[in-house]
C-alpha cells in the first residue's frame, strides 16, 4: 500500500454557514461541493485547500451519524482521510500491525471510491480513513 | 491574507516511536525531521505526506505544554496549521470576523516563520494555527 496525500480533514460543525465564516470568509477558501446524504443524516461541504480539502459535516437531524460525536465532544476535528493505492491489502496489513479496521473489507464510498476506517482506540485517538480513488 | 495549503496537522502522542508504527510503518510515510524543544517540554517528529506533514508532539516531561491536553483529552489531533501570505493583517482580520487570536500579534516561530493561533472556542472547536514562511 502506498500513501499519496491527505484526501480531506473531516470537521463536525453544528451549522456550516456559521463555520464557513472561518474557512471561506476569513481564510478565503472555496466551497467546491455541497451534498446532502440523508441516509447518513448529514450534509457535507467540501472546502478546497491546496491539494486537500476540509470536509464540514453538518447534522440534518438528531439521529445523524455525527450526533453522538457532537453531544459527547462538541464541534471539532472528526477524522483524517488519506489517499492510498492498494487499499485492498489494507485490512490484512492493518491487522498485522495491530490496527483495528471498522469493516472486514474496504467499502464503496462516494464516487466509486473504496474506503476503510481504522478504530481510533488502536491508532492513538485518530479516526483514520483510507481512501482509494478521487471523488468530489 | 491568502491561504495556500495545510502546513501540518499537529497530533499529540504519548510515545512517538509507538505511533510511528501507524504513520511510518503502516502508511509508509517518511520522518523528515525530529527536534527536541526543551523550553516547551516537547519533542516533535515531522512526517511528510504530499505537500503537508503530520507533526507528532511527544511530551518530554510532566510539565510540557501538551501535558494538560493529554490528561484531559488523551492522545489525538491537537491543531491544524495552514500556510498563509499576509499574516501581519491576520489579527485585525480575525477580530473583525469574531475569532480570538491567542496573541496580540503574530509570533516568530521555528525557522523564522511567523505564527498566530486562533482560540478553538471561537472557531468551532478547531485550534487553528496560521503560519507564514516555510520551516522544517
Amino acid at each position: 500500500m502506498i500513501t499519496k496525500k491527505v484526501d480531506h480533514i473531516g470537521i463536525v460543525v453544528k451549522n456550516a454557514e456559521e463555520r464557513l465564516k472561518l474557512y471561506r470568509d476569513f481564510l478565503g477558501l472555496k466551497v467546491t461541493h455541497v451534498e446532502e446524504l440523508p441516509e447518513r443524516g448529514i450534509k457535507v461541504y467540501f472546502v478546497k485547500i491546496g491539494e486537500t480539502r476540509f470536509e464540514l459535516l453538518e447534522p440534518m437531524s438528531e439521529n445523524s451519524e455525527i450526533s453522538g460525536f457532537l453531544e459527547k465532544k462538541g464541534e471539532g476535528i472528526h477524522h483524517i482521510a488519506v489517499n492510498v493505492e492498494g487499499i485492498e491489502e489494507s485490512v490484512s496489513l492493518a491487522l498485522e500491525k495491530g490496527f483495528k479496521p471498522l469493516s472486514s473489507e474496504p467499502k464503496t464510498g462516494a464516487g466509486g471510491t473504496r474506503v476503510l476506517f481504522l478504530h481510533p482506540k488502536t491508532t492513538g485517538g485518530v479516526l483514520l480513513e483510507l481512501v482509494e480513488g478521487e471523488h468530489e
